[in-house]
């Protein structure tokens, strides 16, 4: 059967409150451009922001692996690839790779994170979607 | 009448997350500290978090001045003092001066705020306690 | 004679991590997207984050002003329209209104920001340039 | 040899801007919180943020995996322990167990870090002191 990679790109440009005086980005701002690529991925998969709010249905991140390899400065614009890696039963994964726009070859950051669809306020983890099984 | 200032101050050291390139304090994280500080302040006037979380009701932010003055850098110690300046009717103000522990006479940072105590999920604001209005 | 005004909209939809748990946007979310617009109406009055890393002069925030009048929530896309507001020897000023996309005639956070260009690390301020001064 | 294990436990209460929709703390609350934990971890092993601040030697994070067991809510005052707990060459490792107060026997949080002892601006990673090696 054919598989289809479920994937986004997004880009940001790095902001003054995405550095530290040590002259980089900061480890945690990586991982909060990671979120809003997670989430742009979440909604090409079917979860859009206002009816997770409306439903209470939430992904909500189990683990996150991140290797910080090489630092991104202050007006750099990075762009950050992430995709479906897989998903089995409540547990799906999104990998990540983070480089400069203009070094799509040179990986600045890569994360793996492990999420489960969950309902709120029970905190009840809900089956997944065939689909995602498939093409994860 | 006699009046009792009801006040509070909070300690924080500078970490590197507070900084940015410029190698000072960037803006947002004085108004991180000061939430904390305010929060703190909060609960002396009997509004703790808890009993906020479980009542749905939180005191939400109307209206923030504040004016950077000196840069802290990393590993300063901060000492924010907060006080309530004023309440009426559905509206109470606290004001704040952040200085260097070792210097508080000088001050780096300070900010004026005007908030409501408001019952969510639906918004309404709340009439304050008397004692806030004879003592603010 | 004539002036021209500078400006520039951006636009962002809110995020878990801008979020608070009253269910919506907090208070320091709306000043790092205001941070945001500052920093991309800068590079139209000619200050790119790169120059300014590599010259080490940067617009040092002096002031906020900002009034929260009515909340977002998570999903929403707000606009942030920005403008250069004043400039007078080595002080400009900067406005925001921040509305929902759809809604850009209701505004729910107001901004009002003073800043002066400042040379790192000596802290000095610059004498700004004339065309700010006519335009702003 | 005699070992002893270099470690310290940091409190931190739940304040709103570390909460989000879900009602709950967000995922980049706590490496925030870990943070602070392994500065102060940093200062007990002799690096002190001042002195790294001016000799422009800091430690940079490499590798994070963070596991979320369990949620923490507004007001909660949560326990950080973390301890060095193994170190190398030029790299060491950090490990942290996040619980609440009162209850120091239920994980909320676990992580694992690596990090290198950096001199800045060349980015050049330093040899470990030896009792670092010992301890860790």
């Amino acid at each position: 059967m054919d598989q289809q990679l479920i994937e986004i790109e997004t880009f940001e440009e790095v902001m003054f409150f995405d550095t530290d005086c040590g002259g980089v980005v900061h480890n945690l701002a990586y991982l909060r451009m990671i979120e809003t690529c997670r989430t742009k991925l979440a909604a090409l998969m079917g979860m859009n922001l206002r009816e997770m709010a409306t439903k209470q249905l939430f992904p909500v991140l189990l683990r996150t692996e991140v290797d910080y390899k090489s630092p991104a400065r202050l007006g750099d614009t990075l762009r950050i690839h992430g995709w479906l890696a897989g998903a089995s039963g409540v547990r799906f994964r999104c990998e990540f790779v983070m480089t400069k726009r203009e070094n799509p070859d040179v990986p600045l950051v890569t994360a793996r994170q492990t999420l489960a669809l969950v309902r709120f306020p029970e905190g009840k983890p809900m089956r997944l979607p065939g689909e995602w099984i498939r093409n994860g």
